[in-house]
Formats: C-alpha cells, sequence, structure tokens
C-alpha cells in the first residue's frame, strides 16, 4: 500500500496570505508597502484592530474562491501522487462559506486529486495519514505521523518541527 | 482522554431513507405504499431506471438540508458526548451542495457538537477514532476502530459488522 500524505490548504497549496496582502493593499490608506507586508507576519505589524479588519475578510463570500496557488505546489504534487496517496485535509469547518469555494478551487487547480480524497474538517487530531503538511504548529501537535511545517511568515518561531521552506523541498525530502 | 467516536449522517444521525420515500410517494404514481416502502430496500422494489430517478435527488440543491432527524439520535448522542469526544464524519464530498446544507443541519439540530468536530469527507479510511458507527460496511471495512453497523434495509446481509437496530441499541452498547 502506498504511504499516504494530507495536505492543508490555506498558506500551503493555496497562498492564502497573498491574498490578505493584496486585499490590504486595495483598502483605505495601506501603511505598509508590498516588500514591508512579505517581510514580517500581520501580527508583527498590525495593532489589534487593524489585524481584526483583515483577518475577518475570511467571512466575506468568495473569499477562499480565486486564491493564487502555492508556487511550485502544482507540479510537486503531481509529482508526489506517484508515489503517495495524496489527501487534501483543509480545517475549512470553522468557515461554512468555505466549504464549496474550496472544492470548486481544487477541481480547478488540482483536477487529479479525487473528491474522495478530500477532506474537510475542523480538528486535525483525527487524521490517520503517514504525513502531514501544514503550516500550523497546533495542528501538527496532535499528528501521529511525521508533520512536516510549511514556512509562512506567521510561524517562523517554532523550532519543533521539521520545516519546509518550499514546495522544491517537500519533494527533495519526499520523492 | 476521553474515547473518540465518529458518526455518520445519513442513515444514522438522519433519516436519509425517509425523505427519499417522501419525495418518491410525491412522485408521479408510486408503485408501492408506505408500508411497501418500509419493509424493502429500493434495490430489491426498484427497476434500474426507477432507482436511478430517486437517487438522482441527492444533486438537487436543498435535499440535504430538511431531513428528518433519526429516531434516538438526538437524545442518545447527547448522552454520548458526557462519556466520549462525538464527531460527525460524513461523505459529504460526493455530494458538493450538501457540504454547507449538512453544516447547517448539523447547527441546526445537534447545536452541542461543535463545527470543530464535523468531518467531511470522500473515504473514510483515513479516520483515527476508537468506533465508526456506519451504514455502509464499505465504510466499516477499511476502519481500524471498532466498526458498528446502523441498521439499514440495504445493508441486511451483512453479517460481518455488530448491528445496532437503534439508538437505544447504542446506548447500551456504548454507555
Amino acid at each position: 500500500m502506498k504511504k499516504r500524505i494530507a495536505i492543508d490548504m490555506d498558506d500551503v497549496m493555496a497562498d492564502t496570505h497573498a491574498k490578505f496582502i493584496q486585499l490590504y493593499l486595495e483598502g483605505e490608506m495601506p501603511r505598509y508597502t508590498l516588500d514591508e507586508l512579505k517581510e514580517k507576519s500581520f501580527h508583527e505589524l498590525f495593532d489589534e484592530n487593524e489585524y481584526k479588519v483583515i483577518s475577518e475578510r475570511v467571512y466575506e463570500p468568495g473569499f477562499f474562491r480565486d486564491i493564487p496557488v502555492m508556487e511550485g505546489a502544482r507540479e510537486v504534487i503531481s509529482d508526489l501522487m506517484q508515489k503517495y496517496d495524496v489527501f487534501v485535509a483543509s480545517a475549512a469547518q470553522e468557515f461554512p462559506n468555505s466549504l464549496r469555494e474550496k472544492w470548486d478551487w481544487l477541481g480547478e487547480h488540482f483536477p487529479d486529486i479525487s473528491w474522495r480524497n478530500y477532506i474537510f474538517l475542523g480538528d486535525k487530531s483525527v487524521l490517520d495519514t503517514d504525513y502531514l503538511i501544514d503550516d500550523l504548529p497546533r495542528n501538527l501537535h496532535t499528528f501521529k505521523g511525521e508533520g512536516l511545517l510549511f514556512d509562512a511568515l506567521h510561524n517562523r518561531e517554532d523550532n519543533q518541527f521539521r520545516r519546509m521552506k518550499s514546495w522544491q523541498e517537500i519533494a527533495a525530502h519526499l520523492l
């Protein structure tokens, strides 16, 4: 039997942070430039109110539908599928508007992954796969297999999990 | 740590077969009475075309939103939640229209179950819980914990799994 990999969507398959940056820059009088926004996390740059305003945009219908694909994800996942059973594991249940949008997004950008391998859940501790690739250390903490931390501005402090700086590093580790 | 139970929705928490019967009886010239429909499965009663017509109604928007709650489910699940961590595990990914409808249905009928414990997936073999209560033997076959088969007209042939005739029997077994 092939080994099984579960892959998170936001900030792993999908460049969700890039979408937030775009929305912020389109907003009223942004205080930071694109370069600054690519250097530091929203938590470092924004005050509480600014953070709340930008993060609540996830509740808007359509937010999850047009997020760009993370650089390298398409090619590497296609290669991983030759060797592994690939599942998509997204904590989509927090945002009910995201459920259909994520289903449609996956069908558009990853047509080779069957709906049979989509998993939309809240708590990833119920997953039984060999690997989990995720940007949130809290999801890796409760995972029994090998957790791989996908590098992001908001997880730079973590040093408990093996950090993958890019999809190319994932390819090098797993292929 | 509490033991964990995953519970299927259709024909376990939700009386989906009752909804199909209702739609059939509202259709053009039904050939069977309610009593007959409660005695035998659609596979036994219907020819291929009739079966196709009725089963394709799951694709209609709204199909999953107003399904009645299975008799006893609310009370027993409420009791199970005292002793176990209860997760809902529905193979909803086959029907993308069902995703939001199932989320809303759960919020209406089972408000004490958090969205954190919803799992919408395609292939239940990725689940790592202690129990799975499901009406489809194929879902129990790939499950590593204790599988409990929820009795239904369409699974009467199965004799591989412990059969639960009702939510009351589940209470007697697990509480």
